[in-house]
């Protein structure tokens, strides 16, 4: 373990630029300030002002300001900005403001941002488009690139060859670091930034990777194939992405060679499109299990409402199936009509319990701490006994509480039971639910929580109204 | 946009080594034959086989196997390997299950380890130990690397401080590409793989970074103050780990200096661990919605329990309020005992449209999509909106429902009202609660579900129970 590592030769004076250490709010995207002063600069139709205000963002900052403008604000400042407005910046877009842009816009000037961009961010802003508006804009892209962005569009969605960039440096192992270096001076046409070399054998199969900082310590007569990583983890390029993210995140990756089903090198997957398919996977996971769905933060009410209602339909079905339960039980109720006020509890601590057990799977699949090598009987097992444990304890107050709420010891009885059965329950389904989907290939978040939560509602009323009847009736 | 960039020399024959596509089970750790044969060599305590065995397992995947293991094989694992056991196997480790093996391998094993890894990993292992194991462990690691971890130490914890890596290669600007260069081979303590060259003034503040391909590129004349990026993303060393992921995301990066209080490079945080934290987050916000705690998946059962029981003892308090509530309208169930079999549908809808909107608004103010710069009133206005158009859809086709299975219209008429009022203020309570936790400091996910499903379930039974008093009884 080394201390940092600084070359210290004589200070000397020279004219380098300096930094200022940004404070918090510049760290944050772009400030109140500037968007204040961009709205009024808009307002007052002063583009030369609007122009030097966005000048020294960075693209991303940038579509942030497009997006929290107000619409027509937005449509102001796409057209005032359209010729000095950067395609990465378009890139950056969330999805609904970024159809509103590029509608604006128009084929030809989104052809050029195709043009410009990496090919892994044109085929991302590709892939949204409808069919036709898709053809038409590559039909405006030059032939060369336009092959390589219909190739990757031919790789399913969310696969690694959607996700890769076409840009790569590949060298053949017998060059040496010196060659490599006066080859990477010379060449005109290599991508803006990368992490590792790629090294091929003659039919451009991958046979290492050498990442630069070993390429710059070593002397110039050092073969690449002495350097060179042999450990590679080949992405194919069907690969999903999530299965992508896994490889980053197990291995520490900075960049994974893409290779096609002959094995021969086609691009580079980059960590920066990791991060992003990190984020979006824990995203899904996270509204699949509350059953949200994944929604655009910037669409409009109606579309957000539509996408809201699969899940609340879902919800009703689950609700309905729980009120036929306890309408089996309206003359106990009307009978002991504390039951009414004590039911809610029952099913209540069995789902939330079962949501937290079925949480817990869900991520451990996700994150692999349950694989198809993992014991499911200590799994299961486990979980059984966690929630027994939690059910002594909850249903003993509880219990305890209801007695002497509605001074009826027997009530106390049934409440305890009735609650010992649902969170057992809870425990068991919520791994077992999750686990059996996946086993069957489906993916386990998928409505885990309102279906979870359906079997404790109908157990928890069950079980409790029907303990009920059998000895307080 | 350029292709991919080959250098296409003459093919020649020479004996560098191949490298095999990697097959689906290869990609995901290690595999279920590896693991069986693992678990029958440690049954024979055939130590060789178990050697050979994991001998070209990457760390991580010997963690992972580690991890799989029963808790009695594990132990024979780790002391079969200790002598070979990589330190980053170490720090690859769950925390259970880390600990038992720092618990085996005892403080001198340890601070082998720790001195052998980069200083962010062996923080990351000593900040859980318990303080006087920590210090024991610090007493055997060399003094020059021991100041350097006691100093990442003092940092808070989950800040950039602890995160960083000291080692990194920081160069005076005035150097030219061809110095650094001869630097860069002479120099025997280099981090192992670095990305970009951070240039210092002599004060040992950062002016800038130069990522390592343009080095590669560039002449050797060529001086380091034309290379480097001079906009700066400077990490404060006591900022949140959540801010730095921020950062990484927003702006592509792959690694960012570190800074002290007075502004001197003291580190450089890189994208892997960054990889981490964003997985890590994202995964606490889903556990903070559903109210499950932030539980260790190798923890033992009674352990798991325990930290469940928090989040119950919420609910527990939550449905006791909502019982309270229904207690107060006994008289109108013993009335009409289809409330009791109707109420529990008015408090699911709400709650559940309440959970969509608070994790949708928990997630926008995680990524930024909402900032200070928002404007709050359109966001609470949209899901004012939404709520309402989703509320009266359901309320109809239950109010009808109602109406028709009890063969009672005013129900109809009540449940579609409680519905509609309950639905809306979810819409409302599940952007505000997330937002003016936010506003007050505060994390906007914590209990956000559970705190969010007691008003709704109050409300709904109260609004259904209160309606159907004034007008039903």
């Amino acid at each position: 373990m080394a201390g940092p590592e600084t070359a210290k030769p004589a200070p000397e004076e020279d004219d380098r630029p300096t930094v200022e250490t940004a404070d918090e709010e510049e760290l944050y995207g772009p400030s109140e300030e500037l968007m204040e002063n961009v709205s009024a600069a808009l307002a007052e139709g002063d583009i030369p002002q609007v122009e030097a205000l966005i000048e020294d963002l960075h693209p991303a900052d940038v579509a942030d300001l497009i997006e929290h403008l107000e619409p027509e604000e937005r449509q102001l400042f796409v057209q005032i900005t359209r010729h000095v407005i950067e395609a990465e910046t378009i890139s950056h877009l969330d999805e609904t403001v970024r159809d509103e842009v590029v509608e604006q816009l128009g084929p030809q000037a989104l052809a050029e941002v195709v043009t410009e961009l990496d090919t892994d961010d044109a085929v991302e802003l590709l892939e949204d488009l409808e069919p036709e508006q898709q053809e038409r804009v590559l039909q405006s892209v030059p032939v060369e690139e336009r092959v390589l962005l219909q190739q990757s569009l031919t790789f399913p969605e969310d696969s690694a060859g959607r996700l890769m960039q076409r840009e790569l440096v590949a060298i053949p192992a017998h060059w040496t670091v010196g060659e490599t270096i006066d080859f990477l001076r010379s060449e005109k046409e290599l991508p803006d930034d990368f992490y590792d070399l790629f090294v091929v054998d003659e039919t451009h199969k991958p046979a290492g990777s050498v990442p630069l900082s070993r390429v710059l310590r070593s002397p110039r007569a050092t073969r690449l194939s002495e350097l060179m990583e042999t450990e590679l983890r080949l992405v194919p390029a069907d690969m999903d992405q999530e299965a992508v993210a896994y490889l980053f995140r197990q291995y520490a990756l900075v960049s994974a060679p893409v290779v096609d089903e002959a094995g021969r090198l086609i691009g580079v997957v980059t960590v920066d499109d990791v991060v992003r398919v990190i984020d979006e996977e824990a995203e899904e996971d996270l509204m699949k299990i509350v059953g949200a769905s994944d929604t655009d933060f910037h669409a409009p009410a109606h579309i957000i409402a539509w996408q809201r209602v699969r899940w609340l339909v879902v919800t009703l079905i689950n609700t309905m199936i729980a009120a036929t339960v306890i309408s089996q039980f309206q003359e106990t109720i009307q009978h002991t009509v504390a039951l009414a006020v004590l039911m809610p509890i029952v099913a209540a601590m069995g789902g939330n319990a079962g949501v937290q057990v079925i949480t817990v799977t869900v991520r451990a699949l996700a994150t692999r701490d349950i694989t198809p090598q993992s014991n499911l009987l200590r799994i299961v097992g486990k979980e059984l006994i966690v929630g027994f444990l939690n059910a002594l304890v909850f249903s003993a107050i509880l219990g305890v509480v209801a007695a002497w709420w509605f001074g009826h010891v027997e009530l106390g009885y049934v409440l305890a039971a009735a609650m010992i059965f649902n969170m057992v329950w809870a425990g068991m389904a919520g791994t077992l639910i999750p686990l059996v989907m996946d086993r069957l290939g489906f993916d386990p978040a998928i409505g885990a929580g309102p279906f979870l939560t359906t079997t404790t509602d109908v157990l928890g009323f069950f079980s409790f109204l029907g303990l009920a009847t059998l000895f307080l009736v």
